[in-house]
C-alpha cells in the first residue's frame, strides 16, 4: 500500500445528489495509544475505524481518507508494517480508500487521519435535532473498550491482540450499516457516536440540541465485567456511564416512529435508556429510583489525558 | 473563530463541474517551526498557506480546511490567540472557511492541516506531464525562505515578525492567481510547489514524469543576500537549489506555447531556469558553463530534520 500519492494533493469527486461528510482525528501516542503495550496493528485498525465512525453517527458512507503519519525512524520497520496490515484490514472492512497523506519524522508516534465521506443531500442526521419526548438509544453493550483500556493499564508490555476483552479497546467497529438504517429510515432524530463517554457525548447532544435528558441506570446495556480481577473502578455501570472509546451509536426517536425501532440490528442490541428532557439538566435514575444529576466523566484531554489514567510521567 | 464544529464530521459540497483537490499536511514544533522562535502569529498564517500551495500548484481554488491541532495546556492562552490570528488572516486572504477540526492536549505543538479545494473537470496540471524539450519554469525569487530561516536559526529567542528579511519564510504567499492562470490556459504541462527546495522537488517531477532536467544556473532568479552576516552557507545559489519553503510554482511549457508565457504575472517573475531532457538525469550546468550532475539536497524529513539544523538536541 502506498503512503501518499505523487501529485501535491488528491483528486476526488462526491456522487451527484449528495453531501460530502469531511472529519479528522487524532490519534496520538501518549494521549490515545501507548507505543510499548498496543499492537501496531491495532493501532491501525483503530486510527481509521474511529474516524469512518463520525460518518456513520451522520448517516453516512466513508469514500476515502488521507493518513498523516509522523514516526520515529525506529519505527518505519516492522512496527509501520504491521501498522499498515491494521490500517489496510480496516480499509477493506469499511471499503475506504487511501488516497493520499504525508509523513515526516518525529520523536513520538503521530497519526492523523481525514475522512472523506458522502450522504444523500439532505439526509445527514445532526446533533442538533432532538426533542423533548424523544426517546433516547444505545447500540451494543457500554464500557467493553474501558474496561480493555483498564485490563491494558494493568498490563505489562504489549498486550495480545487476540484477547477477548480487549476487542472491543483494540479493533472497534463502527455502526455504518445501523447509522445509515436510521438515517434512510429517518428513524433517528439527532445522532452521534460514542467516543467519550455516554456521560460526556449525551451532554453535548443535549447542548446541541438545546434540551436535557433522563437517563434509567436499570436500563443501560453495561459491561459484563469478569468476575477475577474485579477493581472498584471497574464497576459495569461506571464504565458504562463514562468510559470512552465504545464507538456504539447514542441517537433519539420521536415516540411516533418508536415502533419501528427493532431491539437489534445485525445482531447489535438497540437500548432504550431515557428520554429527551425540555428542562436543559441531565437527570440519572440509578438502580434504587433516586433522581441525580448526571456528572460529566467522560473523556477530556484537557481533564484527564491517557498519561494520567496510565498513571506515566509528563 | 470556532475551533470546530458542533456535529461528528463537516458537510460539503464540491461545485458542479468540477473534482475536489484534497491534501493534508503536517506542521510540527521542532521539525517545522519552533516553538519558542517562531512568532505564533506567523505558524497559523503558515500552515495554511503552506497547505493552499498544493492546490494552487494543481491549477486549482482552495474552498475549506480542517485543522487538527494538538497544544501543551499552557498554550491555550496568549499563544492560541496569536496562532489563530494569523490562522484567520489566512483563511481570508485565501476565501478558504474553517469547516471542521480536532482538538487535543500534547507535550509539544502538532498541527495538521486538511485542505479542500476544487479544479474543473479534467482542468488539474499533475507532476507526471512533462515532455522532453518542454521549457522548465520558476515563479518567484528562489533560497528566500531559507535565507529567513537562517537568521533564525542564529537569532537568540522569538524574532520579529515584521523582518523583511524574514518575510517569505514567515508568511509565504502561495501563488494561486498564478497556478490557475497557468492550467485555465492550458500552458503547464506539468507543475508541482517548491517547499523542499528546487534539487529535491525536481527530482520529483522528473521521476513523476519519467524525464530528466537540465539546469542552467546562471537562469535561476536566487535570493538577495545582505552584505553583512554572510556565511558559507549563505551563498545564493546553493540557497535557491537546495533551500525549502519557497512555496513557489515549478513547471513545464512546451515549447510551442513559450510565446504566451509573460515575464511576469502580477508583479512576480517568471524565470525559465532549464528544459526538460529525455535521458532520465538531473544535470546542472554552472556559472563557468560546466555541466555536472545537480544533488538533490532540498528538505527530506527522514534526512535533516529541522532539530539538526537548529543544532538543537534530540
Amino acid at each position: 500500500m502506498g503512503l501518499g500519492i505523487g501529485d501535491d494533493a488528491a483528486l476526488c469527486k462526491t456522487a451527484s445528489g449528495h453531501d460530502e461528510i469531511l472529519t479528522c482525528d487524532w490519534f496520538l501516542e501518549g494521549t490515545h495509544f501507548l507505543r510499548d503495550k498496543h499492537p501496531p496493528d491495532a493501532v491501525g485498525w483503530k486510527c481509521l475505524a474511529r474516524a469512518v465512525s463520525d460518518v456513520a453517527a451522520m448517516g453516512g458512507v466513508p469514500r476515502c481518507f488521507l493518513l498523516s503519519l509522523a514516526l520515529p525512524a525506529s519505527h518505519t520497520g516492522l512496527w509501520l508494517d504491521q501498522f499498515l496490515g491494521g490500517l489496510l484490514r480496516a480499509s477493506k472492512r469499511f471499503k475506504c480508500a487511501l488516497a493520499g497523506g504525508d509523513t515526516t519524522r518525529t520523536r513520538e508516534i503521530l497519526i492523523n487521519v481525514t475522512l472523506v465521506g458522502e450522504v444523500k443531500t439532505g439526509m445527514a442526521v445532526l446533533r442538533s435535532q432532538a426533542r423533548p419526548g424523544d426517546v433516547l438509544f444505545t447500540s451494543g453493550r457500554l464500557g467493553e473498550a474501558e474496561l480493555g483500556l483498564e485490563v491494558i493499564r494493568k498490563s505489562k508490555g504489549r498486550v495480545d491482540s487476540r484477547d477477548p476483552v480487549l476487542k472491543k479497546h483494540l479493533y472497534p467497529e463502527p455502526r455504518l450499516a445501523l447509522g445509515r438504517w436510521l438515517g434512510e429510515k429517518r428513524l433517528a432524530s439527532a445522532m452521534m457516536d460514542l467516543s467519550d463517554g455516554l456521560s460526556t457525548d449525551l451532554s453535548r447532544l443535549c447542548k446541541a440540541s438545546g434540551v436535557g435528558a433522563r437517563v434509567e441506570a436499570p436500563k443501560i446495556l453495561a459491561v459484563q465485567v469478569p468476575k477475577t480481577g474485579r477493581t472498584r473502578r471497574d464497576n459495569p455501570l461506571n464504565l458504562a456511564l463514562h468510559g470512552g472509546d465504545d464507538y456504539e451509536l447514542l441517537f433519539t426517536v420521536p415516540r411516533k416512529k418508536l415502533k419501528h425501532v427493532p431491539s437489534s440490528f445485525q445482531g447489535i442490541p438497540i437500548t432504550a435508556i431515557g428520554e429527551i428532557t425540555k428542562e436543559r439538566a441531565l437527570l440519572f435514575i440509578d438502580e434504587t429510583g433516586r433522581t441525580a444529576p448526571l456528572p460529566n466523566r467522560g473523556w477530556d484531554p484537557f481533564r484527564n489525558p491517557l498519561k494520567k489514567r496510565f498513571r506515566l510521567p509528563g
